[in-house]
């Protein structure tokens, strides 16, 4: 079994959410399209619907992380599910217990849905692959390879600004070598069909593969600024600067750090998105992160309705009904 | 915008609870009257009301409290509002991401109330300043400053037991100088009207600030002690002993400890309050603690109604209507 | 008030769960039959029953252990309790608060139930010696004292296997020197009425008191696993490995671990049971913990089961009913 078939149901229906790649553009419009209907209901008065009453969801981090975890717990309680946070450091389940063994536990107490993130890449595909049929996984990070809720957020989010994503001409800017992030954005960019992806990084941050991907790859950021009216920025880990693969923040700023001046070089009706946390001053001047073309904080709103529409596809009403044979 | 016009929207009517400080004698009544119905919701078989469902209150604390923490969560589940728990150590906010980014953040996840704690004086005004308008935020301490749902139960708990606040004698023993606590007890007992406050303790543990406040200050227990109806003990943070500001815990004790035969120079129905935990055998003696006067669990119990009427009072439905048009 | 009766009110409906000394074989098999009637609950799709609504569960660990606090916050949410989950290092509180200071504080926010793991023996009995009369205590496991409910999973599990306990002869092989498990689980089986009760370890492994149980000792695998129809497995905690008690894990599993030759004189329709989190290679081999005749995750599916009938039980709408002149 491939990477792309784990992730569906022989009736092609979402079981798993593990990467971008191997899911069609209908599939992810539909989730878009379902997130559209949940975005209002961060709004209402009372912010749930009981869509998953009665499930129970397992936050599964084997890497810290308050943030993705608080995320993905609103999402839940807002579809109505019990949430099970259990944080186990990487180094725990070497120890005691097998990685396999916890997971066994986890399903014998009949959870629906584990979120995980781990450290290492490919770890939410072998849970994946290992799981008892009842349970769905989601992957909220697995090392150096994919975050695909982060992703489908972002293209929500560009769907809210642009017509549409024909024609569209996208820059990705940053550590793209080190980033989970990039990679799942890079297959859904493709999936849905924009023009061009262009890649903007010193040379030390960019994959070999970059070119294989039909990416366009840049080092001046000036050049590869130039019409686009997607710019997403990517954080630069603080650990990449203390190693060999950049001299210093100040220096790398100078160079990539999105300003107000190298900005004015794109289509007059860009936007600016960032994964965050922001580091200002370092990947992003604050007059820009705060500025009229930032979408930052609408990503973060879109990420709640994205993520529950990803939960709701995978183990809802209509996912327990139409893929009922094969589960 | 100044501190007191800061929680109140410009009907009058709650959107904040960051000090007692410029909240009048009406406001603080009904927040009492209305905790006074929901002190009966803890005592029912079903212990809970729908009045915030589908509410989302972020309890949001840079500073570790297990006991606020639990009594903050309790209050917002009887509510039946949805909670998330976020620890941030206050150096953590200084690397990554700035405190206001984390606040923006949350935001966009429409989240409806954050608890705050935080060691630095301000915090929560600071906060509340900088929040969006959909946004309350409940003080749960911030440094020196204030601790106003401690000072609100602490007032809930004294009009359960005595007539009126009016005539009334309330001394406040111990370390005032770093007690937020002791500082919101000062404004709520003003506020409210009681006939004098007293507050004893060793020179070095008395701000200047004291006597402005119209507290009477006396550094002999047995002499401020006399004819008082209410003693509210303050809790001797152990650091302070290994400063310089005090020579031992025994010798304290001596001193300032409350004993049965120093109490025998208060009003004969006098009560004894702490805000806890208790360090016994240091302020307060274990005979007088778990005695018949001491009103110590109440205080507890009471800390539930009372921050669920803060919370409810905040944004619960009366508060949405009647502030719709502010908000 | 010895130990047995702390448990039962005066119509000896049961009131905290501590041990299962004391308790008889009907009312062991009363919480089974309710297990039974849960055991459904937790495959639905909506996995919930509205049982405990409104009653505050306190998961109150003062030892770290994911797993079983997992267990209970599980059980709790699909009674449709609230739960707060309260960590205390058992050293934090010999320090500022005494044990009995934060029970009252919790008691007094009308918490209705403690579920509590400690490392002394004897722990959860002091605590429900000195509980106020509204709250029931579970014991999740106290020093090396007692263990009920993972006895009563076991039990569970059993008698899902079998028809029947009369005539049963069951070992347990292990370390029983150190073991809260095992200890349940005899008073389990001796009181549901087993035929015979085998305890297999090396000498240094075996309590001097083993025997005064009625407890058959071994300390020859082969020998101890003869004709026996269920093997309970004990997890080999490896700190006794680096003490004096044992030589090391390879020559321990050598003489005491479970392997396909060894088992191959047991009863051909033998089960094997484990507490987990499993030592494999240590104490068992994989091929026995994952092969046919291991019962091991089905243990985990019933602990769900057990745990909402032990809590329902204790603090239910009928326990209420039957309890309430006496509480």
């Amino acid at each position: 079994m491939n990477k792309e078939n784990l992730q569906l149901d022989r009736q092609g229906n979402l079981r798993h959410f593990l990467t971008i790649e191997g899911l069609n553009r209908v599939l992810l419009t539909e989730i878009l399209d379902m997130a559209e209907s949940f975005s209002g209901v961060s709004e209402r008065t009372v912010k749930k619907v009981p869509l998953l009453r009665g499930k129970t969801i397992v936050n599964l981090f084997f890497e810290a992380s308050t943030r993705t975890r608080t995320t993905f717990e609103l999402a839940a309680k807002r579809l109505s599910a019990d949430v099970l946070n259990i944080n186990i450091p990487a180094s725990a389940t070497s120890k005691g217990e097998t990685l396999l063994d916890t997971l066994r536990n986890l399903e014998a107490m009949h959870c629906d849905m584990f979120v995980i993130r781990h450290p290492n890449s490919g770890a939410a595909h072998f849970i994946a692959r290992h799981a008892a049929s009842h349970i769905s996984i989601i992957n909220a990070g697995d090392g150096r390879h994919a975050h695909p809720t982060q992703a489908l957020l972002d293209m929500f989010t560009i769907r809210r600004c642009k017509p549409s994503f024909h024609n569209l001409c996208v820059a990705i800017v940053g550590d793209m070598m080190h980033s989970r992030v990039a990679r799942s954005q890079i297959h859904a960019l493709s999936t849905l069909g924009v023009r061009e992806i262009r890649a903007i990084a010193p040379r030390t941050l960019i994959p070999a593969a970059a070119e294989t991907l039909g990416v366009h790859v840049y080092h001046d950021l000036r050049e590869g600024l130039r019409d686009v009216e997607v710019v997403i920025m990517l954080r630069l880990q603080h650990e990449r600067m203390r190693g060999a693969s950049l001299p210093s923040e100040h220096e790398y700023f100078q160079l990539f750090g999105l300003t107000e001046d190298k900005l004015a070089l794109a289509h007059p009706e860009v936007i600016i998105m960032h994964p965050g946390p922001i580091n200002r001053g370092v990947e992003i001047d604050s007059t820009i992160a705060d500025g009229p073309r930032s979408v930052i904080l609408q990503q973060v709103a879109h990420g709640t309705a994205v993520r529950m529409a990803v939960m709701a596809r995978a183990i809802g009403p209509h996912a327990v009904e139409s893929g009922a044979g094969d589960r």
